[in-house]
């Protein structure tokens, strides 16, 4: 079944909400009229406002260059139901495969940067580099989110999270204790 | 109920399986005698060898100093079972709380690094710290897992992921589809 969300703008402040829990996300990038995606499981948050993410993507990628050359790309949030094309897109390259092309995804025009959002992930925010300090140790990208779309439903996505050697923890139920926290720690 | 894990050395190589799905972690530290746990929930892998995980600390946390001085910490993986401890570490200070005691936690020794783990959780990370260049901009510790003990059983833990808004999710089933990827990509 193809996902067809219905997306609204979302504070970029806020994120976290669907960062923080740790999803494998696709990175989408385009760099000389060309469009790529990689599959990401190593990422965090790193500040509200800016809002700021932290993500390692391996030099041999060839999002890399095309990341690192357009200092822009899209994280988009992709659901359990994508789990074919979660793992198809990691093991090809983007060197000899037209990833929206082979996958069936469709490019939506993001907001502010070039690099073209995925309509059928739950979300996309769409990021700059702003720091690249530990890129040539680390391949670490620092990137601000610039503008943030979420579906307004459901209230949050059903996501997969890898634990390598071919598995996914798929995210299950929500606990939710406001009470216990002090306000300005929520 | 309080937890006994029997837990067992673990390839410090192998360790995203467990930190990379993206668990809220319990940080461990011992500074000028005294111990201290914060709840951490902005963390990344960043390598397989030599073994390496980026955190963000807020440096007004009281754990900030303390790692930054004695240069090691210990990452430890609670379970759902622990949320109240969990939220009510996050939601008060080492500067006037001593939160192993507080919170009823036992001491474990670690083997490589003078920071105690925690026995109640189900995997301890002892980490020291390799790189800061990122810390006085960011509040970024990039730290090297130098020993790990991991439970051996279950098989996963039941871990807590932070959504912000007082709200966690907790983890789910697994998806094994090992046959869908090349061999390297695993």
């Amino acid at each position: 079944m193809k996902r067809n969300y219905k997306k609204e703008e979302f504070p970029v402040e806020n994120i976290r909400k669907f960062l923080e829990p740790g999803p494998i996300v696709l990175v989408s990038s385009k760099w000389n009229e060309k469009t790529n995606i990689m599959t990401m499981g190593w990422h965090t948050v790193l500040e509200f406002s800016p809002s700021l993410i932290g993500c390692m993507i391996t030099a041999a990628n060839h999002s890399f260059e095309m990341i690192k050359n357009s200092k822009e790309c899209v994280i988009n949030i992709p659901t359990v139901d994508y789990i074919e094309e979660i793992i198809a897109i990691g093991n090809c390259s983007g060197r000899n495969t037209d990833k929206f092309k082979k996958f069936k995804l469709t490019i939506e025009d993001s907001k502010k940067v070039e690099a073209p959002s995925i309509k059928e992930c739950y979300a996309n925010f769409e990021c700059k580099i702003v720091d690249t300090t530990l890129l040539a140790k680390y391949n670490f990208f620092i990137m601000e989110v610039v503008n943030a779309k979420v579906a307004s439903f459901p209230k949050y996505p059903k996501t997969v999270h890898y634990r390598g050697e071919g598995t996914f923890m798929v995210s299950g139920k929500h606990i939710s204790l406001p009470e216990k926290f002090k306000p300005q720690n929520l």
